[in-house]
């Protein structure tokens, strides 16, 4: 497609960023099932469940383009999913494949935040206050499972320095 | 290689990041070739140079792990500069390219921060000091690139409107 515009670029993005969200879905019971410490299992299973909702978040933003929600191949949630699971597929003690799940998690959540918050910016440009609503919904929740992570780390990683350093 | 200890994990993910950093020198020139606006090129130029500096740094916190530095393949950096690189490719409006190369840029500067603070985070808890030091100088870097390029969107998102809306 051209872009012409920045409603172009948004509806471009919109669609990069539906499929990056669904091919979460699918490696999230990967990484939860690899993981150890009961906190980060909770927080990874919340935001599962959350994905679910932005996914249909999504959706309903599409409609203030006035196109059809369409998935366009999200070449760098691919990468960061491929290096997620090349990750988990490593000989790890079990908490320090914890501190590495939360790295990964925290890399894919970045990388949601930074797309979300172009996409509000863009969305206020444009007037689409209906997606501008639901992108801030997904992003605020990027940012605060992002915060847990956080939070889930720190024990994490003191468990992981007693099994090594 | 076994990830049975933190120590072990810092070491992979420094591999990870100093590979990242070394595909992104490569992969900027294009973008500033494709970026219009002068406060952006400006933004991109400086931010090139810091990341060889970066590289450097990284060579540097390499001796607390008492390792040799080595690139591992960065599979979510070859992700985002594949998407990056795709998007410069399409036709677009030259206001329309320059927003798009800054929501790109972005991604790029949030992979950074998440895996910079992982990285910091991870040294304190080992005691390398040297690293932290040098991991904390890029993480702020990688902040401060990001902040700069969120000012010049302002501007590049009211000329895309013009051009389209």
């Amino acid at each position: 497609m051209s872009l012409d515009s920045l409603a172009d670029a948004f509806y471009d993005e919109l669609c990069d960023i539906y499929h990056a969200e669904k091919q979460l879905l699918n490696a999230m019971p990967r990484m939860i099932k690899s993981a150890t410490d009961s906190r980060l299992v909770e927080a990874l299973t919340a935001h599962l469940e959350e994905t679910k909702k932005q996914v249909q978040r999504l959706e309903a933003a599409f409609e203030d383009t006035a196109k059809r929600p369409k998935s366009k191949k999200c070449e760098a949630m691919a990468g960061l999913i491929k290096e997620s699971l090349q990750m988990m597929e490593q000989e790890a003690d079990d908490q320090v494949m914890d501190a590495v799940i939360i790295a990964s998690a925290q890399k894919i959540e970045h990388y949601e935040i930074a797309t979300y918050g172009t996409l509000c910016t863009w969305a206020t440009s444009l007037g689409y206050t209906n997606a501008k609503e639901r992108l801030g919904e997904n992003l605020n929740e990027e940012e605060s499972a992002d915060k847990t992570l956080t939070k889930v780390s720190k024990s994490v990683n003191k468990a992981a320095m007693v099994h090594g350093g």
